[in-house]
This record gives C-alpha cells, sequence and structure tokens, in this order.
C-alpha cells in the first residue's frame, strides 16, 4: 500500500527512469568532487586506516563467485546454442552443464532440438533461477556472509545496537538493484540483525510497518525480547534513497526522476509520517527513532542526515563519508574516530543523542570498508553505473539477497497494491533483457512460519496467486516467452534453504506454449 | 488470504450454490421438526417468557423502516418509467424523488430522457447507493440501534463479557447477506463490542486474526485496555456457519455445498488452527477461547457447540435453542434459566468453563428473543429463505450494516486476494439482479483511521484501486451496465457517517459508456 503516490505518479516513470547499464571508460577524467578519492594517486593499494582489508576480501570473494556464476551463463548458452544440431546433443549438453556449471539440464528444455530450434530465452531463464537456486542454497547452508543470527557478529551487533538505544533496526533501501547490498556490503551490517524491506523510492508501507511495531513492542512485553518493554531503547527505522555522483540526473532513482532532494524529501516525509502515526495511535510515550541515508551508487559512499536529539533532521545539511574518508584517510585509527564523531556532533541540527552518534559513527566506520571496497575492485567508482539487475525477486523474503545489482525487489503481498513497483522492475528488464531478446526471470518467493499450521500451504498459494496475476499483468511478455518465472518458499523460523514450488519452464507450464 | 481453500474447490461453487429468494407458500404445512414452533397454537401473540417484546418490537420497527426504503425503489421506478416522455418529465422526476424519497436526483441521469430510454439500470443502482447512503447516514447520526460504544448497553456488554473471562469479542459469520444480521438480530449484541469479519464460508484469514490478536494484547500491556494483560481473561473467537431448516439441501451454505456438517467441520478446523498458530508463534500460555455457532437462517435459532473447559468441541453435539425455547415455554423465567444452564453443562463434551457457561446463556436468552421476533413478523420462518441482499458490500468495514439480506460481504483488503468471495457475491447477484435485467451494485468501503497522517488519503486510493480490480474482473458485466460501484470511506475513530469519495454513477464515469 505504499505506493500509492507513486501510483499517481506516473509521469515519473515516463521520465529516464530505468537506464541500463552504462560502463564508465574513463573514471579518472571525471570532474566530479566525488570521485576525487579514487584518483591515481590514491589508488596505489593503501586502503584508509579504519578499512577491514580482511573483510574487503571476503566479501570480494563472495560478489564475484556468485556474480561470476550468473557472467557465465551467455558465453555457455552460446557454446549450447553452437551444439544443437549434433546428433549427441541432448547427452553432450547435459554433459556439459553438470560438468561445467553442476546444473541438472532437463530433457524436457531441450530434447525437442532436432525439430525445432532451442527456446533459448527458456534456457536463459532456467539458467538464471537454477544459479540463483544453487547460490541461496549455498547461502543457507554455509553462511557464506558470516551474518547467521548466531554468529558472534550478529550477537556482537544486537548488544551494540541496544547500547545505542534501539531494540530494531528497520530498514528501507530503494528497490533498485543497486542497493541490494545496502546491508552486507554498504552498511556492513549482519543480515540478521536488521529487517529490510525494499520498495521503489524507498517508500515503505507506514500500515504494515506499523504492524511490525506492534509485534516487535508485543514481543517486549510478553517474552521480554530483544529486551523488556521497561527499557527505553527505540524501534529505529533507516531510509536508504539513493543518487549517482557520476550521472546525476540520470542514473539516480527512478522512482523520484532522478532528482536526490526529491528523493531524500520523500524518504523524509514517509519517516516523520510512520513516526506520528505511532505518537497518534498509542499512548505512554509511543515513538520511534528515525533515521535519513543517501546512497552514492557509484561509490557506495553515504551521507547521513543526522538528527539532533529531538529528532530533527534537514534536508540540506548531511554528513558525508567520502568527506571523512579524504579528512581522515591519513589520521592514526583514535583520531579517526574522534574526528568522526566530533563531524558527526557538527553536522546536527541541534544537540545529538549520544546513542544515535555511536550508531551513526559505526556505520561511517563500515562504509569507509565499502569506499575502499569498491574503489579496489574497480579501480574508480562502479563501472555499472546503470541498472544490471539479472533477476526481479517478487513477494516477501530473499534474506539470501545481498549484491549490488543482484535484484530488482518488489516486496508485495499482492501485485494489486505492488503493481507500481513491479511496472517498475518489468520497465528495467525490458532495458536490461527484453531489448537483447532475453527474457526477464522473476523469482517469487513467499516467506512463512512454519510453526503456524497451514501456513506452508498458503505460502504455496501465495506463489501461485501471485504467479497468475504477473502472468495476466504482462500477458504479452508471456505470451512471447519473454517473462519467466520461478516459484520458491521459505520457512523463516528455519535456517533451511528456499524450496522451489513451481515454475512457467515446468513441462506441464511448457505445454501450454 | 482466507480463501485460498475455497479458492481450489472450484466445484463448490458451480453446485446450487446462490440460489434466489424463496418464499414458503406454507410453512404451516412443512413437516420439519424444527419448525413446529411456529404452529398455529403457539402462534397467538404470546411469546416466550424470556423473550424481550420491547426489544423486538423497536428492531422490527428498524427492519422494516429501512427493508421498505429499498422495496420502494422498483414501484417507484416503474412510475418515472411511465413519465419519461412527458415535456416536464426532467423537473417531474426530480420533485417526485424528493418528495417522495427525500433524495435529490441529479440531472445527467435524467436529462437525455427525451432523445433516448432512460437507463434504468443506472437509476436503479443510484436508487440502490443512496437509499444506502441515507440509510448508513442516520445510522451513524441517530444510533437507531441503540449500539454505540458509549450507550448503557454496550458499556454493560463488555463489563458482562470481561465478568464471563473475555476481553474482546471477534466474530466471523458466512458472508452470506442471511448472517448480516447477526450481532444486533440473532445474538443480540451491540454491534460496537464485537469485531465483526465475515467471509464466505466463515472461512476467516488466519494470519490477519492473528495481527488484531497481537494488537489486543499489545493494547493490554500497553494501555490496559480493555483490561490489564495480567487479568487471566482471553480473545474469544466466534466463528457462525449456517444451514436451512426448510432447505437444508439448497439453502445452506454456499462455500459449502449446502452440507451443514462440512460447514461446521471447515469452521472448527479454521479455529483450532488460528489457537494453534497462537499457541505455536507466542510465549508464556498464549492462548484464545473458540466458540462455533450455527445459524439456522429459516428461523434464526442458534446451535451451540458448547466447548468443554479444556477447549474440546464436538462437531455433532450440539445446544439447540429452538429445542431450549420449546422446553422452557411455559417456565418461570427462573426455572427456564436455571435450565438453560443445565442443558449447557450436559450439552459439553466434558466440564465446561462457568465464563462459557453464562456467555452462552446469555447468546441463548438473546436467541429466544429472535426466535419470537421472526416468529411474530412473518407468521412462520422468514419467507425469503435464499439469498434477496439489496447490494454487495467490498472492503473494510460497513460497521452500519445489520439486517437480514441486505448484503452480501465481502471482507477484503484486494480483489486478488478476496476474489473467491467476491465470486461468490456475484453469482448471487446475477440471479438476484442481472437475471431481471437490473445491475450489481457494489458498494466500496475502506475505514481508516483518521489519526493516522495520510491514511485518508490511502483509503481513497484503496477503494479506487479495488474499483478499478473489480471492473477488470466483471468488465463484462460492467461494460453492459450491469455492475455499478458506489465508493465510500470512513474514519473509524470517530462517529460520524461514511463519505462518498466516487461512483461509477458520476457524470464522469457515466461519459465513458
Amino acid at each position: 500500500m505504499a505506493y500509492r503516490n507513486l501510483a499517481k505518479k506516473n509521469a515519473r516513470f515516463l521520465g529516464p527512469t530505468a537506464p541500463r547499464k552504462r560502463f564508465i571508460q574513463n573514471p579518472i577524467e571525471s570532474t566530479q568532487h566525488n570521485l576525487d578519492t579514487f584518483n591515481s594517486e590514491k589508488n596505489t593499494g593503501r586502503f584508509h586506516v579504519l578499512t577491514d582489508a580482511n573483510e574487503n576480501n571476503e566479501l570480494k570473494k563472495y560478489e564475484t563467485d556468485i556474480k561470476g556464476r550468473f557472467d557465465r551463463i551467455i558465453p555457455f548458452l552460446k557454446r549450447i546454442s553452437s551444439l544443437q544440431y549434433q546428433q549427441d546433443f541432448v547427452e553432450k549438453a547435459k554433459q556439459l552443464t553438470l560438468s561445467e556449471l553442476s546444473l541438472e539440464l532437463p530433457d524436457h528444455l531441450i530434447d525437442k532440438a532436432w525439430v525445432r530450434p532451442l527456446d533459448m530465452r527458456a534456457l536463459f531463464a532456467w539458467f538464471v533461477f537454477q544459479t540463483h537456486n544453487q547460490t541461496s542454497k549455498e547461502f543457507f547452508n554455509l553462511d557464506p556472509l558470516n551474518g547467521n543470527k548466531d554468529t558472534t557478529k550478529a550477537l556482537e551487533f544486537e548488544s551494540f545496537l541496544e547500547s545505542c538505544g534501539f531494540h530494531l533496526l528497520d530498514l528501507t533501501p530503494c528497490a533498485d538493484g543497486r542497493l541490494a547490498h545496502s546491508v552486507a556490503y554498504a552498511l556492513r551490517i549482519p543480515f540478521s540483525s536488521v529487517r529490510r524491506r525494499s520498495h521503489a523510492g524507498a517508500l515503505f508501507d507506514i500500515e504494515r510497518t506499523v504492524n511490525r511495531w506492534v509485534k516487535t513492542e508485543h514481543r517486549r512485553y510478553r517474552e521480554g525480547l530483544p529486551n523488556s518493554a521497561n527499557s527505553s531503547t527505540r524501534y529505529l527505522k533507516v531510509v536508504t534513497y539513493h543518487f549517482s555522483s557520476v550521472a546525476p540526473s540520470s542514473q539516480g532513482c527512478a522512482a523520484h526522476g532522478s532528482d536526490d532532494s526529491v528523493a531524500a524529501a520523500a524518504g523524509l516525509k514517509r519517516l516523520l509520517e510512520f513516526r506520528q502515526t505511532v505518537e497518534n495511535s498509542f499512548c505512554c510515550g509511543a515513538s520511534v527513532e528515525l533515521l535519513l541515508i543517501g546512497l552514492d551508487t557509484d561509490t557506495d559512499s553515504i551521507r547521513i542526515h543526522v538528527p539532533s536529539s529531538d529528532s530533527n533532521m534537514v534536508l540540506d545539511k548531511w554528513i558525508s563519508t567520502l568527506d571523512i574518508y579524504e579528512e581522515t584517510y591519513s589520521f592514526s585509527k583514535d583520531i579517526a574516530l574522534k574526528t568522526i564523531n566530533q563531524r558527526i556532533e557538527e553536522s546536527a541540527p541541534g544537540k545529538a543523542d549520544l546513542g544515535m552518534i555511536k550508531f551513526i559513527s559505526r556505520l561511517i566506520v563500515n562504509n569507509i570498508s565499502q569506499i575502499d571496497y569498491v574503489r579496489q575492485l574497480h579501480n574508480g567508482p562502479y563501472p555499472d553505473a546503470g541498472h544490471a539487475e539479472r533477476f526481479i525477486g517478487v513477494g516477501i523474503g530473499f534474506k539470501e539477497v545481498h549484491l549490488r545489482n543482484l535484484t530488482y525487489f518488489s516486496h508485495l503481498d499482492t501485485v494489486e497494491e505492488g503493481a507500481p513497483d513491479l511496472d517498475v522492475g518489468i520497465k528495467i528488464f525490458k532495458g536490461l533483457n527484453v531489448s537483447r531478446d532475453l527474457p526477464i526471470p522473476i523469482v517469487v518467493r513467499f516467506d512463512y512460519s512454519g510453526k503456524v499450521p497451514g501456513a506452508k500451504e498458503r505460502a504455496i498459494s501465495d506463489c501461485k496467486r501471485v504467479n497468475e496475476a504477473i502472468s495476466y499483468r504482462y500477458r504479452d511478455l508471456v505470451e512471447e516467452g519473454l517473462l519467466h518465472t520461478f516459484l520458491t518458499i521459505r520457512d523463516r523460523d528455519q535456517p533451511t534453504p528456499a524450496q522451489v514450488v513451481g515454475s512457467s519452464l515446468d513441462p506441464d507450464s511448457q505445454e501450454v506454449h
């Protein structure tokens, strides 16, 4: 229900809203002030004193591994295509797929190659889905980002969060794939320690967020978890809007016409409305803390609109981690940390709360690592300044997706309500895939609670209902084989992988074409 | 989301599920045991000793007044139709409408009568909507059922409820219009003291009900309302399924193939799943109380499946108010009440809880008045054994609708999820209205909280979104002018009437045709 305003602003979606991947040939020539950090004199393998180089290496390994698997799909399919008229094609294709990609290619997608050309669109979608499924399984089985709820990292972060005066961290980044790594990379927060709900334009649903707030408070009263309702901690709601330092007027937020001041203002307005809703609807001093963050999708640096202790935030006043990075680059650790705290205090429009300063300080330190991460990996800002997502994720869940430009999110219960978000995703993928004659891969996910009788069956029905609504809304694409779906559910009470419950590529669904 | 099972049971909806109004010519000849109560010897104006004759008179006045207004529409339209070729038609029609129905007929629906025949379908829908709007306004302004939250009646009932060990009464009758009066008439509960959510087959949505439970408990913890979380009271969830004693195999519940044992079993299953969900999802002895009631839509008598103190209910064991009525008809008040308590205890499959006995006893006494009400008003069972609803109510709200066969309810947030319920309603109205060349009038309602910033605008958007989804799903009917909509919102925090925010009969919408 958060998209109503977006839905009304049709004009917004008609602008230059879904630019395709855009490779910067020569970032060094850029005159943008924000890119100075990446200039050659600093790019000598040295890091900022606060950068966690080990963690950067781990994250790099994970990102290049997973994205590499998606990037192998097209070259691999070209090889398969070249083999399709050979007599032993079916066996060869299956064997190659198994040996090179560890995937079992099903007969029904290839066994008609002798009589008609392979449906490469279907095969492409199949490989995207299987690659997602493979990496998703590994995520839940192996915890490659070391962010599971029982890890030292998660436990430490949760106790840190509480020490800052917060008992829940609830983050809404934009649905844009260039923010899909906000939690695990840009902000370096253990994924299990944060509630993430991505929405186009970062415009989260107020009613649903109030429901989450009520559930959180009820648990504190009933179970004393994560802490007792008597503790004076607060629910912290964060909005992350985004902008592009490389191409500010074309590669910013689609939902806000690539205008970062509009994006920031809309995010702040939604945050304030959420707080007012809680304050007006519940007695006894009920309230929430708010935080507004902007993310530069080219450098992953952030700007934080530091709130004063009376929760005042100013749209054109922020602290920039890129500025901090530059200022403290040659400092000692201690002095760098002190400077950060000082800059946070100075940046607030009034006296800032100590817990909030502590929390923001942690985010800034974490983000400094990420600035170095991007710089080292790409020898400058990201080469893919625009969209380069691999699939659209629709539904409720996707706890395992934490890579930039991997997934465009469309968190929704129904297509009827979530259509404006989903439409943006489809538009992006028309540019990315359909323009290259490739289909739009949509993974549908509904998490459920295994403790609730019937919840699993309802999650399956939800997948099917949403799948049907998608097939109907984008029927032209579906009929052309230019949109495929992959239905998955997951028990959120277990640390186990998702379960596949259907796909437009199943033999039955394929018969329809 | 409660309809998934229904949605799968397509076959159920294809049966004799939506029989039209069926007038019983000679109820006295009926051989049904249940109808003995209505035989001539007892039908002499005498009432059961526990019957509240004054209340019956008030309720009768209200029902005949409101239904009378709807019943006047067709005769009135016939008169209007006969005048349409007269030269002063527009003035005459407007004047007649004002003087006879106190409604202001807008020009755009009649001013083309000189050039083409009146759109009687549009006029019919307009009169239904305006009559609803008129009676709805009166309801909120005048409280004709004396059930507002500050009335002595409501306050007394709420304190009675708490004395029985319950802090919230949450009732799900079937969406069928023949149960729309369950609260105010059949069970005689002040409408403000109960949460009502009607669903086809009485199959309420478990997740949403758990949300309501959490909100209720949270309020007890935070505000001590309606009582403190320390009090050992429970949330009482009631399901009311229905059956027909006159025509059991054709006039029962459409969603359950007119099989009362299936309807009862489905209701019980849903109740037990709800309880298990609460028990499994929350710690510290969290649970709810459950109650299963069957309503005979011909006599309004009820059967209650009395639970034992360990919450055991048996499907084929119940206490029937019609039996009680007969048994205690000639008793003194005291003896009648004692007998009722005794029968309740005997009917439970184990020792029953004292609070539950007290609550059920009140329901039985209340229902005895209703048995006499029906008997007196119709000289036997209801003449309209089948469906005879006047409009479909879609959305969230309708606190003011409390008359039998006035409204088919479709409580939903989205048509995407609520479609199975709505489809049943459309099927019913195809029989009732479309078969007579009259349109299906749908009133869309979204209640909102005026305390929540932006909630009103979101309620308006919800109305429009649902209206669009309806227009799309039933576009054949819409194109023929056989389905009209009327969009309304209401601030649930205020005792004020609903506000009209649009209609397919507005001049703009009409231009489309």
